[in-house]
């Protein structure tokens, strides 16, 4: 049997952000992966930062080549009755901006940054389970090509995911889910094609909600709302890139440069909390404990304020002998995940079309859209969200 | 046959308003109201005025009484989790106030400011009805005293309520209507008590929705979120007190002062639109075109929006001989008209309980109120809706 002070289950950038985080602050870890390296990398997701995850990637030293190839971003345009109109983040928040920068470069970083340090990723773990967490004794227990191992841990910090193990083996009486499920998908496509803008545009048409995004300055993300009955099969690239014409203003549905998908994939939306985000020696962080819809890409970064909050909690822990972070952990996180779930759900419900709520809801969307940009202090209220809450 | 410029149905404060500020402005103009004064003048209505509201009252001198006896607030308590979080309205807004005026009294004044111009009311008008406003002479008849009666005009404006004639006298092909209704109602007292507090507290409570609002400083008005299949005959004075208190915070229930109902009722939550406002020679105003629920108190302030931009319509109609004010009123009356809509949805669903939307709704909730009270953004958004959104 091994041992380690904190033994991470999951080996996304979540899991990877706080191994470093507790190397730097001399706390031992190892992280136990189900998947190979090259699986993780292949997960496509969200490539919107928050100065915050910038931050916290900045203070482990893994922020060169993201800021070397990220995009800063100092707004985004909302796209409603054909018009395109700017939120200014910079203006509205003092100075305050984004970065583009895919999760998967991220990830990418995370996993060199580890490697160098030599720290323990075990991957392709299988039968991953985890024991006695309402002790101070938990244990992963795994099999590695074949053989069964065993790692011993002051706590486990479950960075699973959503289908992970961790949230998994909590008794159901200790744990309350809070969720919402969307009534359509997000259709999204990958290609090497530049941006049709600088910054991405949220669009909200009758036809339905288009976003506008990118990874980089010559490889493009775009995705359609879409019905949660419609299947990739059904959506060639140039059914995706005439739809996407259709749901922009002429202007940018000219400037559209087209070209092979490189991944495409239907998404559902949900929103989705369990609570409390503590269960004795476990805590769980990041998509393990909470989903948001990817309307205002939320996600990546709540992943990076839980684990900044834990690496906090478990350095008082071990380097001042002090419970009080580990104690009061589930409540800061959630404090900050339901802020974010909110947004979430709110920018959501802002510019997706949701025609079984009736004629009334659509106009008072209309009411809102026409209002946030005509209110400095609404449009601010977006922004600081869109920047992101402070920790 | 009489005639007169412009036929008002309806001596409510729209109608009544309407009619002094087409008398400033040289336009002759007759009521028709269907009740008695003392009808009229009996309904409870809400009792918070907009600073555009009293400003309109000022600029046809109905305002003296107002100043002298209403009462200025500069803000309000957001009451949840048990604890009072005070909205500084004028911080927020760079000085605005509102003013706390029953809607009764400001009905008083201009009946009374209408006896002083020797303005024709024509009051307890029945079988009141509404022809020919597709051309350019349009009339109403009635009946008074058992006699037919007929008044011609260029325009009649439609002041009569979400029950009047003249909204239904369109064509239903004409007109569309957006509505919504919420599950549940307000039981409302008025009680000659000294008020709990300076300002006004909007309770959400486990219990529901509590609101403690005022006329003067010695008659309250309050409010409870009820069952709309409860009725005024199952809840006795002492019920009401008791679950007022239940929902207060330990300091304003402690300072309650109960006393007998000199009024109590129970009002369903509505909001409602119908599109246009407009139809030919017939200008709807008021309720008359569109209803929001209480919270926020938006319904006599949209009214006296819609006046004034109607009265201003008419001013270049007769007076400079313009018809664009007629032609783009009801754009810009819905215009201000749908951010109220939403503004007072917004409010309503944040501080009512909604148990049938679900946990995750009841968390976003809270989470939107922990957000409120701690962004300025926010906040400021709520106030500038609060105190009035610009005409």
């Amino acid at each position: 049997m091994t041992s380690t002070q904190v033994a991470i289950v999951g080996a996304g950038p979540a899991g990877l952000l706080l191994g470093q985080l507790l190397a730097k602050s001399g706390i031992t870890s190892v992280i136990i992966e189900r998947q190979s390296p090259d699986y993780v990398l292949g997960r496509i997701r969200a490539g919107v930062l928050e100065q915050g995850t910038v931050d916290a990637l900045g203070s482990i030293g893994v922020d060169a080549r993201l800021h070397q190839e990220g995009l800063p971003h100092h707004g985004f345009d909302l796209l409603f009755k054909g018009e395109r109109h700017r939120i200014d983040l910079a203006a509205l928040t003092g100075g305050k901006q984004v970065m583009v920068y895919g999760q998967t470069e991220v990830t990418k970083d995370l996993m060199l940054a580890r490697e160098a340090s030599n720290l323990t990723t075990i991957y392709n773990a299988s039968d991953v389970a985890i024991h006695d967490f309402d002790g101070d004794s938990p244990r992963v227990t795994y099999t590695l090509n074949g053989q069964a191992h065993e790692l011993k841990a002051r706590f486990i910090a479950g960075c699973d995911g959503f289908h992970g193990v961790c949230r998994a083996s909590v008794p159901s009486s200790a744990i309350q889910h809070y969720e919402k499920i969307y009534p359509f998908g997000w259709l999204g496509v990958l290609a090497d094609v530049p941006p049709v803008a600088d910054e991405l545009i949220y669009a909200n048409t009758e036809r339905g909600f288009a976003l506008c995004s990118m990874r980089s300055k010559t490889r493009s993300r775009y995705y359609l709302q879409c019905p949660l009955s419609d299947t990739v099969e059904q959506w060639s690239d140039q059914a995706f890139w005439h739809e996407l014409g259709n749901r922009l203003d002429p202007q940018a549905a000219q400037a559209l440069v087209t070209g092979p998908s490189i991944e495409k994939s239907i998404a559902p939306l949900r929103s989705f909390v369990a609570e409390p985000m503590r269960f004795g020696s476990l805590m769980l962080a990041g998509d393990a404990a909470h989903i948001v819809p990817p309307t205002g890409a939320k996600g990546l970064n709540l992943a990076a304020s839980d684990v900044m909050y834990l690496a906090q909690a478990f350095e008082r822990y071990f380097n001042d002998k002090d419970n009080g972070g580990v104690d009061g952990y589930s409540a800061q996180a959630l404090s900050r995940v339901w802020k974010a779930e909110r947004f979430s759900w709110w920018f959501t419900s802002l510019m997706h079309q949701f025609p079984e709520l009736g004629s009334f809801n659509q106009k008072v969307q209309e009411a809102e859209l026409d209002y946030l940009v005509n209110s400095t202090a609404a449009a601010t209220s977006l922004a600081e969200n869109y920047v992101g809450l402070p920790l």
